[in-house]
This record gives C-alpha cells, sequence and structure tokens, in this order.
C-alpha cells in the first residue's frame, strides 16, 4: 500500500532523528559527494533560535543558513566552541569554587582542553576540516616508546619501563605458553594438524620466539646501547620476569592498555594544526554575525507556536521569540534552566549522568621527553592520580613545549578536580616529577581544568549505560514541541567531535522536514484537520 | 700502567671505527649537547677527497670542513642525494638495460624512491634535520585500515580485507585458546592459581573476550555502518573463521607483517616534509662549494704519502690527489672500480650482496584510497609481485596524490626489475586495480625504480650474515692506508639513512685523530721510528 508523503513526513517527524534518512527515500536530498550535505527547498527566513555556540550550535546554524534560514546563536560564554577549546596565553577560566585563572603559556603554545583526536573514521569531522579550510596533522596516540609507571606496586614500582618493553614480554610470554600447549595437544581447538603446525609457525612469528617456542628478549623491546657505525652491534636487556610484570601490576587494566585496541583510537588519528579549537573558529567565522555571546540562557518556554526564550546579557534581561529552538546545552547545565518540557524529557535532562574529568597543561623550558628520552607524542600511563600523561603530537624537535600532565577520569578527577589550583600544579608536578625528573628544572607555569567544574559545561561528556539508552535517551530524541536537542549527547558518539557534527546534521534534516511540511505548530496543524 | 697518548693513538687508528670512543676517553671531543659533534684540534687545510655525495659523503664534508680540513666531493651523478632521492616532476633515470624515463608528475607531488621513514630512535637523523632546518612531519607507519590481499588462495583470496579485522580476529582466537587452557589447568608453566586467575583477565580484555572466554566480533574490527546520531548505534560484522584465515595464507609471513613489532618500524616515525630528499638538499647547501658533479671514478691509487684518484668528466679523464680518501661509493659500484687494495678488502667489495629492490610511484587524479575507503598512510600487504602498497603520510585529504604502487624485494623485485617499463606499469595497475578498481578511471602517471639497475648505486642496501659480518665487513672496518670507507654498508643501520650519517661521523673521528698524531703516510711514519 502507498504510503502519502504526509503520512510518512508526519512519521517521520516524529522521530525526528530519523528524518534523514526519510529524507533521501523522499528525495528532498540532493545527490552530493560522500560526507556533503545539501538539502533541497528553502527555509524561507523561518527563524531558528540555538542555544550553545559549540560545534553543534554553529554546525547547524551554517548548515541552516545554507538552505534560507534566519538563525540566532545564544552563547553562555565571551567565546564560542564550547569544549573544543584550546588553552593559549590568555585564556581564562573560573571553576566553581575556585579563583580566575589565566594562561601564561609562551605566544605559540598550547593544549587542547577538550577534544585532542580525530580518528580517521570520523569521516563528518574531516569532511568540516576540508570544507572549512583547517589543516589536519597525524595525532601519533600509539607510541610505545612512552612509560607505564606504577607507584608502589610489586618489583617494577616507581620505576619507568617502556610500554613496548611490557608489550614485548606479555607478547612473547602469552605467544610462548600458548605454542608449547598446542604443540604437546593440550589445546582442544579442533585444530588439523595442519593448522595446529601453521598456528605454532605464527606464533613463533607474533611472539618473537626462538626454534624452541621460547620467548627471549629481541630488539623489538629496544635497545640498551643502539647499533651504529662499525662494530657497534647494539645490545639488549633481558625481558622482565612474568610473575613481576604480574605482581607489579603491569596486566592490569591501568596499564595494558587495550584503548588503544578500540576503533576510535586506532592509527590514523588527526588534529588541527594550531590548536583543536582552530575547526570551532573557522565555523565561527561562517557564522559571526548570528551568534550573541554573553547571553545566558535562564528559560526555553515552547508557545502554541513557536517557542520563547529568556535570556540574560550585560544589559539585564531578555527574550527572544523564534519558530524553532535547537538546545545544544549540556544536560547538567540545562537542568538549572526554566522549562516547560514533559516530564519524561526534563527526568532525562536531570539525570542524565556526565563524565567527571580533568586536565593539566604543563609548560617546559625544552623538550626533555623528546630530547633526553626519545618519546615523540603518545601517552605515558599511571596507577596514580596522573592516570595519563600526554606528549604533544605538534611542534616535533621544538624548543619548548606544554605537555597534558594527567588527564583522568571518574573519582580520580572528582578528588583532584576538588583540590585548589596549587594543589593541583604540585600534584601534578610530584607525581609526573617521579617519572621525569626533569620536571623540577624545566617547569614554567600551568594550567588546569576541571570539566565538571566548569560553567556551562558541568561535565567532560554524557555517560550512558543500555539502560539509560532506553529511556532517559530515548525520550530525548523526540523534538519536545518546537524544542530540539542536539550535541554529542544525542549521539553514539559521545566525547567526540563528529557527535556535535552528526547530531546538528541529524537535527537540521528533521528541522528542514518539519518546514518543509508546515508543521510549526505543535500538535502539528494538519493533524487537527 | 699507564698507556702513553701515541700508543693509545695507534691503537685506536688501527680500528679505526673505534676512534670515536678512543677520542672520547682522551678528551680530544669537547663537551657537547647529546648528538652535537664538536672535536677539538684542526685539520689545518690537509685535503680529503671524498667519494660521493651521498648523505655519507656530504656529513663527513659538512663535519670535517668545520674543523679545517679541505674537502673535495666528487659525485657520478649529475645530483647530489644518492639514494635518498625523491622523485618530481623532471627527475630523469636511465637504468641498465632500460630507456631514459623522465618523471611527470604534478608540481608539488613527488614519491621517495630511496629512504621513506625516520624511526624516532635515530637520533643522529633526527639531529642533522634539526641542525640543518628541515622540517619533519610524522609518517604512519601503522594503520589497520589497510588492507590484506590474497591473490589466488582461499576463501579469503582477491578480496581486501583490513588489517585490523584480522589482527583482532587473530588476537581474539589466540587468547580464546590459551585462556581456556589455562583455565583447564593445561598449561604447564608454573603459574600461581592467583597468577593464572589475573592472566585470564588480562586474555580477555587483550582479546576481546566474553565473560565465558569466547571470542566475539567487536567493534575494535570497525563497523559494517557506523555509530551516529540518534538511534543509530552501529553495526558490526562477524568474525572470519579461524581456518578460512589459515587457508587463506593471511597468518603466514607475506601478511601477518611482524615487521611492525620490528624497533626501526615502531611508531614514531618520520619523514622529512616535502619529500626526503629535503636532507640532502640541506646538506648540499652547506658544502656547495666542494661539490664537483658529474665526475666518474675510474681509479683509486694509495700512494705512498696520501691518495690518487682519476675520475672522467664532461672534460675527459682527471687525476686528484689528497692526504685522505673516504669513499662512500656503493660496494657493487666501487668493484668496477680500478684500486690497488688489498685482498682481503678487494674480496670484500667484491663479494658483499646487496639488496634487489623496487618501487614504482603512481599519481592519481584523486585520493580515493582516502575518500571512498578512510585510508590515510600506512601500508597494503600483498602475497603477489606488488608486495605492498604505500599510502601517502602527506598532504592528507589534498586533491591528488602519489601511491607506491610496488616496494619488492629479492627475487620479486628481482623479476618486476626485468620488466620493460611499460610491463612494469601494467603490473602495477593491474594487480593494484584488483584492490582498488578505483586504479582503472583515476591513474595519471607513474615512474618506476629498480635499485640493482641504477646507475651508481647497483642495490638497495648492503645485506650481511653473521658470517660476512664476521669477515667482508671486518675488513672494511680498516682504513686501507689513505683510503677509509663509509655509508650505511659500514654499519649495523643498514638500508638507514642514519647508517649514512653514524658512518661519516665515525669516519671523521677516524681521520681527525689520524691527522691529529700526523700519521698521514703509511705505515704510520712513528711507527718506523
Amino acid at each position: 500500500m502507498p504510503i502519502s508523503r504526509r503520512a510518512f513526513l508526519t512519521t517521520a517527524g516524529k522521530t525526528a532523528f530519523a528524518a534523514y534518512p526519510a529524507m533521501m527515500a523522499l528525495g528532498l536530498l540532493r545527490s552530493a559527494p560522500a560526507h556533503a550535505f545539501e538539502l533541497s527547498g528553502n527555509g524561507n527566513n523561518k527563524h531558528i533560535i540555538i542555544l550553545g555556540a559549540g560545534l553543534a550550535g554553529m554546525t547547524a546554524a551554517y548548515e541552516l543558513s545554507k538552505l534560507g534560514y534566519r538563525c540566532t546563536l545564544l552563547e553562555a560564554r565571551n567565546r564560542t566552541g564550547g569544549r573544543c577549546w584550546s588553552i593559549r596565553k590568555g585564556a581564562a577560566l573560573q571553576e566553581t569554587e575556585q579563583p580566575l585563572q589565566t594562561a601564561t603559556f609562551d605566544d605559540g603554545l598550547y593544549f587542547n582542553a577538550g577534544p585532542s583526536r580525530i580518528p580517521h573514521h570520523h569521516a563528518l569531522t574531516l569532511h568540516y576540516c576540508k570544507e572549512l579550510g583547517v589543516p589536519l596533522q597525524v595525532y601519533n596516540n600509539i607510541n610505545e616508546a612512552a612509560y607505564y609507571f606504577s607507584e608502589g606496586k610489586g618489583p617494577l614500582s616507581n620505576k619507568k619501563v617502556r610500554i613496548r618493553e611490557i608489550h614485548n614480554d606479555l607478547r612473547g610470554y602469552m605467544t610462548e605458553m600458548l605454542a608449547k600447549a598446542i604443540d604437546q595437544h593440550q589445546v582442544d581447538a579442533g585444530l588439523t594438524k595442519e593448522d595446529a603446525q601453521k598456528i605454532i609457525e605464527y606464533l613463533r612469528a607474533e611472539g618473537g620466539l626462538d626454534i624452541d617456542k621460547l620467548y627471549k628478549a629481541s630488539s623489538r623491546r629496544g635497545y640498551t646501547a643502539p647499533p651504529g657505525a662499525g662494530a657497534q652491534v647494539g645490545t639488549i636487556a633481558d625481558p622482565y620476569r612474568l610473575a613481576d610484570i604480574i605482581s607489579s601490576g603491569l596486566m592490569d587494566p591501568d596499564f595494558y592498555n587495550v584503548a588503544e585496541y578500540t576503533y576510535e583510537l586506532q592509527m590514523t588519528m588527526f588534529q588541527a594544526i594550531g590548536g583543536m579549537d582552530r575547526i570551532a573558529a573557522a565555523l565561527e567565522k561562517k557564522v559571526a554575525p548570528m551568534i550573541r555571546l554573553g547571553c545566558k540562557v535562564s528559560a526555553i518556554h515552547n508557545q502554541a507556536e513557536g517557542v520563547r526564550v529568556t535570556y540574560r546579557d550585560k544589559n539585564g534581561e531578555k527574550q527572544l521569540s523564534g519558530d524553532i529552538c535547537i538546545c545544544t546545552i549540556p544536560l547538567p547545565v540545562l537542568s538549572n534552566i526554566d522549562h516547560n518540557f514533559s516530564s519524561d524529557v526534563s527526568r532525562a535532562i536531570d539525570y542524565i549522568p556526565y563524565m567527571t574529568t580533568g586536565k593539566m597543561g604543563l609548560q617546559f623550558k625544552r623538550r626533555f621527553w623528546e630530547e633526553d628520552e626519545g618519546i615523540y607524542g603518545g601517552i605515558t600511563h599511571t596507577n596514580n592520580e596522573l592516570t595519563q600523561i600526554f606528549y604533544p603530537s605538534n611542534d616535533y624537535l621544538g624548543k619548548k613545549g606544554i605537555l597534558i600532565g594527567y588527564y583522568n577520569f571518574y573519582e580520580t578527577a572528582a578528588k583532584v578536580g576538588a583540590l585548589s589550583l596549587e594543589q593541583r600544579r604540585q600534584l601534578a608536578l610530584e607525581k609526573g616529577g617521579m617519572i621525569h625528573p626533569q620536571y623540577a628544572k624545566e617547569f614554567e607555569t600551568g594550567f588546569s581544568i576541571a570539566w565538571h567544574k566548569t560553567p556551562y559545561s558541568l561535565g567532560g561528556w554524557a555517560l550512558y549505560n543500555s539502560e539509560t539508552r532506553q529511556t532517559f535517551y530515548k525520550a530525548l530524541l523526540q523534538p519536545e514541541k518546537q524544542v530540539y536537542f542536539a550535541g554529542e549527547h544525542m549521539t553514539h558518539l559521545n566525547a567526540w567531535m563528529a557527535g556535535a557534527f552528526e547530531s546538528a546534521r541529524s537535527v537540521v534534516a528533521a528541522v528542514h522536514a518539519r518546514v518543509a511540511e508546515q508543521r510549526l505548530a505543535y500538535p502539528p496543524a494538519h493533524a487537527t484537520n
């Protein structure tokens, strides 16, 4: 039975985020190269109020304005970009319960307080970088020259151990165990004799086993003295004992970081040259006339037709009316804003938890991690409050540099975020100095951020589980009358810039489909006919 | 018993390549930052003839001229750099038995015919890039988005399979086998019960095993439909069957490339921005007045004092005399040059084998490997004549690009190198087109090189085994009267630019020590007193 265009769009409109495929089915999407977003039809100057000038809000404004919509972007901060923020000289932050902090880094130095990595398969992020002319460089996420540092645990404790040493030792010991077990017919995996032999050969290559299937350290672990000219053959160290690796906790999830196996963290990764907020800056350039900074929203009210937003700027309280509102405000912030939303939506806003997370950038006089230790990018893992140290993937072989001195989550981030700014700095320097004694001599200045204590963010990103996906998340997928929700929290790409881009497009498609059908009032006019 | 300075230097001089440490012991090396090379004393305008203006020869000239030596560099080609060569528009090559080939790539496009990667621990290469002002960028050597392509073998044959799929499936199946074997007490590795349990937990994380220690495909393998906004959760494919992976040869050394585990190929890797020969060009700038291009050496003769080199340039045969000669000519080329060397040295020159190897650069209208397939850098591995396809690690998201269509070795390179230029091109396009059908539509122009057929190189790099290290190699480590041998073949860093740099420094130190002792004649004057 053929479905009428109206009925189809009504259905599609109800599940707002499904509108993009629906529009493809209806032929509303023009044929276009991959990732281009060319919708047909015109927004006829309909007024869209967008709350939040982060990546999601600015992308929505950018795409809607291409379609003939009139957009107003209200942004509480005095800058755009939201969590897409790079800390340079002069960057200022006043966390809740903290004094004002202003960055005093040298000109040209920065660190990414928010997103710092782009997976190569986040096609929409790459697309916008290309369309907006933001040059990229490789973010070197995987570097086994970095360390594991186990504080106070086992024979390898308080000693920096190269990741490559542990990784090769574990690969060696595990393949040795398996190769021997297969050889002694102790593995029941239904293998033919030939396959068993092939697997043993593979395991020997994989683990670097000798002819007797024994693991011996090789140059895969690096050299104690490198090979060179003449008689300089290069020497290697003995492997660590498996029992020592285990009892030092280096097989625990703290260290043995399978994170690098996740699809999102596999190489190739990218970053914007000069700081990730170059992406936000490029978007801002496209929508600058639509942006009103320093506008703190206090209420969002659906009307019989359209929506009314109340906000306060330096001149006092104001109201703004529009046909549609796209709200990209992070949920912990939105939770403190007055609204007339349904109870399901209100509950979702109040109860979806956000990640507790903090980062600290530390500027050093020289790049000792490169000069002294041969570490170019990558991540050191610890079992203490630092959790991780990130080495910069830019300006290699340069003079100075900024490390991410810690990047932590959950309880650790809550604990560190509760410290004073000075205490955080002391912690980063003291614990980091156990790994890099050069800290003491080379440190210049630092800047810390606890995202859960940062106004207008109040968290790192939305945290879902399978239950909240079915309840809270679903409630927000529907437009709340004239209000649509967008941002990384409205996707399965949480914490990634790709979430902001994908969500913005999805909402733009849904809004555009609705406007095409002139269903601006709620319930839709045609449904009451 | 104290050793006299003369006796010490005499000993050190005999094992020329040990001179650098010897000079450190004598205090002839100034205290300097890591990798700086500051020798004391003056060369007093002694004349050093350097044969070959590749990296080793130019580095030797650069360092010797800093010390007050007069250097003359004789180079057979009409360009410097030797194997450090990037193919751009206009690059010309006439291999033995081939017509002249001239590159017709677009302006700004290139590929590195020789060295294309710098390991992060090749400190001297990084040092010279920094000292000479050659900017670097990350070379993305590890990219599991690239493919394995098994031609004509097993159920997965003639199908491009993402490396990440095979890697995760193998990691999954292997850890599953081992976790079960340990759980069923079938592994006798002297593990305590607690350690066995810890290892099982580690294996579950490492392989992505479920609670029952079974491997199930996860998003680590990538998605068939990516996660996105709204209800778009992302879907994943089933793993390949282990038996299929085995019978398709994907566990064979052809594919399952443990090469990436070798220390030299671990991330972080670098390349010179704009082409690796920017390093040669920067060196050339430093020693340009000393270089004579187009000078084909025909004889090297030690004299009672000094050395005499015979060469031919466009004006005919000439002779040049010097106090010392540093010969960086690759051995297969040197083997055809007349000399009065000892029989041990002569034999070494004649018998040390060099790698047979070839590369082909293919220019395409668009970067379909990025746009269509999400491959940014990295290497596809095949079991056919291509062996490897390298995707460029520069100008990501650009318009056009050059792939390395094949990079092969040994018999495969010999076979492909024996083809006509047109046949090589056809082979690269036909076999590559099985993996990337876009080849047919997007190909523009190509350029191939067989290093073993390239005059003045006649091979990729020196190939040693433990026996030839003890015999031939050792014979060349001694100076042959006034002639010193330098280049990657005089190191344990074969095939790497670092070999050229390390070798040059080692020889410069040896020459400088000898000159300091005024032992220019052979046998040394003081030995006959």
